[in-house]
């Protein structure tokens, strides 16, 4: 079986390693990719300390994945050694269900391949993107554009393409208000977004602390949410949680025109309460939505390209295992802006 | 000031009576209407009640009018005396806020002047359509077809119109799985709609006794909802709620399709619950609608006359008057099939 080295965790409670860890075989449809960087997500953290239990281990994380295409097997058609591509959170769906059909590999209704801490459909673990190389099926490998900073646009296989979706999905474009909530690893992605597809966009966030970098990234204002409840009644189009706190629905959902929808991308963990009279008043919506699907991912990656938008990034240099456990520490403190990057070279 | 008699209710708890009532002056852009038929929606009786508070006594009910024009103002341009026509939910909006603009005046942010239990502009009280006439501004009433039985087509302009928004709202058409939530005044109109949209049509209810009148209004078919929450999870693309109860919103969503909506016409009065994990792992959305606008009201009842379609009705003589509240003790025990309709040339 060939092997990869990669950063692992052997148990919930272990740091970061290096070890050689198995590789998917070449297959006459798949590409292996040299990884040269890979973007450190809050859901890593997760999954690594089994927050959300059923963890696979030893783990490798990663499913921000961007690298150079090395072999490909006899029958791609889609890739060519030496392309620029990316791996997303997921690498396998079954094609079959409805969702798969209907080209939402991201809601495969049998449950897609996920990246890492998954098994593949025969079997194998799924090992990512925190390693050397990954060995992937073409249909779920994505081309990245020439134009954009390689490092910094490994988020966008997660963190851009999660953002992206919705608001593509909820038709963003200009005369809307569009609100971000929280301005993190998917909320600053989803400010470049919403300003690129031509909305009047705000943040809504709890402290200033990210004021003028809002701005910097096009925002027309930051507003801390718990002052504007009332002087932005019927405001926004559409709000976008991107922050993992319990919302105080009925006051969001007051901020929303007539129209409106707030979606949640990020969530608590809780249940939420709201009262119905807070949608019926303004056919208002609350939804929900994961990820993106392959040609919606593809879609994000060439409008990155036309739009020159890539993540905001801090680079960590994985010579030393020890210092994904210190970007950890940093992201759980949201202390990153906006998003950890490992130079794979340093593997 | 001129008078109509009316049926009346002095006070939340005093039995109907009839009364000679104001009613408006004719302006140069009213209409005088000769009401014919009245139905008794479910919020009459709330209203009458004082269960929602604030009510305005004394109270003439009545938000569901056909009637014919029997004068009209210098400069009405929209309807003539003879016409069929319809008075709905609100007879005024202010015109001027950003639903309003957008047409969508049941949604106006002034608060729109609603038939009765409301007060107009200039400080009247409204009454509503439990009576002989009515008088209201041009733009505010509606035409009712010529094919379809006048006194079933009163039920449209309330139960009608807020099931038909939501329906058209959401797109409801050929190759959707669309269910109605409750088979009562709404949800049977619902039904009925849902099926000339062209939708596979189902009705989700607690027993089964109304599974034949569902079918007859073309339903494919009636489910006891706690039945087939596992059989039938990511099945419907719309389900649509008229009930007044509080809904497991978690296991109702698990039955929407990736995409799905579910949509509040009925509400509980108590606030709801769910996790946002429903709703992101299925691109799901939560959403609540409110009677209908000016527009659609009336393209609801154009469809209504391309496809014959009207309210299924029990026909109430008010010549006793104690007759609306033998009428409203069955709306509340939901012994009508399914709507009452006030024959105003008994009152």
């Amino acid at each position: 079986m060939p092997t990869t080295t990669a950063l692992v965790t052997a148990t919930a409670s272990a740091p970061f390693a290096k070890a050689e860890m198995p590789l998917r075989k070449l297959t006459e449809t798949s590409v292996a990719v040299d990884i040269k960087f890979s973007g450190i997500c809050h859901s890593d953290i997760h999954q690594v300390r089994d927050e959300w239990s059923e963890g696979i281990f030893p783990m490798v994380p990663g499913h921000e994945i961007v690298g150079v295409v090395s072999e490909v097997g006899s029958k791609v058609t889609k890739h060519k050694v030496g392309d620029r591509v990316g791996v997303g959170v997921f690498v396998d769906s079954c094609g079959a269900c409805d969702p798969c059909k209907r080209g939402m590999e991201n809601y495969c209704r049998t449950g897609n391949v996920q990246t890492y801490n998954g098994r593949h459909y025969d079997g194998e673990e799924s090992y990512g993107g925190y390693a050397k190389q990954i060995v992937a099926d073409q249909d779920f490998v994505l081309k990245v554009p020439e134009n954009i900073d390689f490092a910094a646009a490994a988020p966008l296989l997660c963190a851009g393409v999660t953002v992206y979706s919705p608001l593509k999905h909820w038709k963003v474009g200009p005369g809307m208000k569009v609100a971000i909530m929280g301005l993190g690893g998917l909320g600053h992605m989803a400010v470049k977004f919403a300003v690129a597809m031509g909305a009047e966009t705000y943040v809504l966030g709890h402290t200033a602390a990210k004021a003028e970098d809002a701005k910097a990234m096009g925002a027309t204002d930051y507003l801390i949410t718990e002052d504007v409840k009332e002087s932005h009644r019927d405001f926004f189009d559409i709000i976008l949680n991107t922050i993992s706190a319990d919302l105080e629905l009925d006051a969001i959902l007051g901020m929303l025109k007539v129209g409106g929808t707030l979606i949640y991308v990020g969530i608590s963990g809780n249940n939420q309460s709201f009262h119905p009279f807070s949608l019926i008043t303004g056919l208002k919506s609350i939804a929900g939505a994961n990820t993106g699907s392959i040609s919606g991912t593809q879609e994000m990656l060439d409008f990155c390209g036309e739009h020159n938008i890539v993540s905001d990034i801090e680079m960590v240099d994985a010579s030393d295992a020890a210092s994904i456990d210190a970007a950890y520490a940093r992201v759980v403190n949201s202390d990153v802006r906006y998003r950890f990057v490992i130079d794979a070279s340093t593997i």
